[in-house]
């Protein structure tokens, strides 16, 4: 088991940002991989202190690449071309420094909360990259969320990335589904005690009457918190096999 | 030698932001301190990667701590509050961690670049904290930066942080100076065939004016790159003795 | 929460040595501090990984310091004096670099399988220094243990740190706690499934003995694995309140 | 540019062993691939911490591996296996993880001081895996360095690791380039003021009658240290070119 942290100079988010990487020990050239996000207030390393993720990426032969985003909310915004700098430019320097897949068969995005919303965005804008979509506790709607109480986020701060009500519009993840209609594999799980619990059960209608049965809903125990995903991460890895 | 990597979920910025420390071997309480930062590109393992710091540290027994800035311009923004965060929340949160000063007498600020601009900035507003500032190639006047057509950033980014005339105005080191009316000591150093070489003798005449004896200056060989700065470095240690 | 590593050229050693540190955000001076050992193969991030100690530091308000130990047992050997760099250079170093107590009240020591037999040993010849010690399945006759054939330590490998009868005599925990006869408070932990849970059931009969109320036995479910140790960290944290 | 750490738990070192690598931009398959070996008490971080590795590896278009060693010396010894882990497991795992190359003509090895003497061995040992062999300030003779004055490891340290006359004999490099003659092109740097440069023109003379054209010897100023390497390793990355 190796891991693994890459600090990338970008040309496209002119600074350092950095990726951690669990890669198994069966020397294969394209291991199928798990792009895994993080949430609000993480890093690059929030799934390695939370969770026990070498020890699936091991038992699930699988490689798990987890990007830095920092806040970015995973969007171009003035401040920062996130999006474009994961699509453009992170994927394929991922791609051309480790032995990752890059075939969409085997290659699974997911992630949790604003993580859960960056797998939904760049999992259905890619689906020629991504075969699998799987998202914990996902923010389905970005303007709900902006407008909860329990939101961790200054709304000003929300509004420095999604800043007229055209740019909240085409980053909703119905929106984003529908405009390219992708056929992937998708899944979403959600605690019933999850302060977005409401937003997935709609999320989850609209999915199921989209995709059918290549959607997959898990409604569990928990609240919008770490204990939450670290009992159901072990679920996505089962689901991608 | 002990060389520290924090990484620390600040209050201030809602993420991890990192700070590189190194601290000398003689086991004090307060060591001498130079808080050493970064230009646009960098991070907190900036001047450890491109040159000898914690030879220089050793030599001249001096904690250095070096925060991650990323490119936030060490100001205040709608996108992160890191002006204050820095010195509302890392100073104290470092002097409570680890062995630095916190004398003004010990305490010195200094960087290249837009990390120059930073120790200027955060230097003349803080008088108490800090009683030596220098400066590499400084910013010495931000808008002529954001206009200089060798400048790296790109204006529109440069306008998320500085989106108004008043709000450059009352971050030109100019004005920061006048308005505290320090009377720290004061370095800056630029290279004759540094692009901002004409800005850095106008804020030379400026400050000889206001500071005297109180002002130093040296006019060196070199460009805007880190061959200028590794080079010239070690005078920032001397001279902080 | 701060998560540090230090990286630390040690004298003793004479190479570089890592320790990770956990720091709570209350901005103390002297923090309880928990001293964590890892076991056999691991090194000073398997804490972290395994296991959630930044929930439990901050939960607890406890200090976490996390050294390096690589399989040198913790012991003076001849390729490495380990236990004399540990108490004379590690211990004053990282009080002198962050804000951890110096009190025994407030320091407790503890390690799980090797890195158990570790906090028995430092613990038990350092009372001054330890208030507290406790084990997760350690080692605690160290002979057995050579010859256990469950011991993921090849014996010749063994026999380079403990290279006579006598260096093994001196070393079993029975008899550096008969040395020492300290009167520190005492807890065990073992998994009924650990194959060295026979020779723990013979070290609490020893201790039960020795210590009486200020010894404290807890048989639970679990073998020899981070499983174990994951589900029982928690006590550890708790008992040393 | 990227800069990449790996810690990789060996079944051959039965714990993390780390290795940080620098990969350019150009994003190959098989970059012309410098393997950089550190010096006693040196880590994985030397090369960068010490040189500014990072530039010379974009300017040459080169991937540099730079494993970590401890004090093990390049060395099979009762206490690790350190040879035969760096020849069949770090290599072929390093080969596996990362785009560097798997063929002799693009693939050198390197090192300074004890990381000279351990390229020369590595290199003279397998003339199929490295082209290129240099060596900056080697120990030719460890003989002779164990009984040196100036000689930074103790003794008996050295006898752990070097424990008969016959294993003594057998990792001599004048010994290991006879057993395999091998027809490599091979560099020494040494400084004049080194404590070992009369070893180091022993070793010339030998390797000059040995390979003729293919050896390439530079006496350089400077003593052994830091400061003779950093002026030197740009030697290296021209020649292998």
């Amino acid at each position: 088991m190796s891991l693994i942290n890459i600090s990338y100079r970008t040309n496209y988010l002119h600074t350092y940002f950095k990726t951690t990487a669990v890669i198994p020990d069966t020397n294969e050239n394209n291991y199928r991989t798990l792009w895994l996000l993080h949430g609000y207030t993480g890093d690059d390393s929030a799934w390695i202190r939370h969770t026990n993720i070498e020890k699936l990426a091991r038992e699930y032969n699988t490689a798990v690449i987890m990007p830095e985003a920092r806040n970015a909310f995973y969007t171009d915004s003035n401040f920062i071309p996130y999006y474009s700098y994961f699509v453009d430019e992170l994927i394929p320097k991922i791609q051309s420094l480790l032995p990752v897949s890059t075939h969409k068969r085997d290659t699974a995005i997911a992630g949790s909360s604003m993580g859960g919303y960056g797998a939904l965005k760049i999992g259905f804008k890619n689906p020629k990259i991504f075969g699998k979509v799987a998202a914990l506790s996902p923010i389905t709607d970005i303007e709900h969320f902006r407008n909860n109480p329990s939101c961790p986020m200054a709304p000003e701060t929300f509004d420095t990335i999604f800043d007229s009500p055209e740019k909240i519009k085409v980053n909703q993840p119905y929106n984003i589904f529908s405009e390219n209609n992708s056929k992937q594999k998708v899944l979403t799980i959600c605690g019933t005690d999850d302060y977005m619990y409401e937003d997935n059960l709609d999320f989850k209608n609209f999915m199921t009457e989209k995709l059918a049965s290549n959607y997959t809903w898990k409604s569990v125990k928990g609240d919008h918190s770490w204990n939450t995903w670290t009992a159901n991460i072990e679920n996505v890895f089962k689901w991608i096999q």
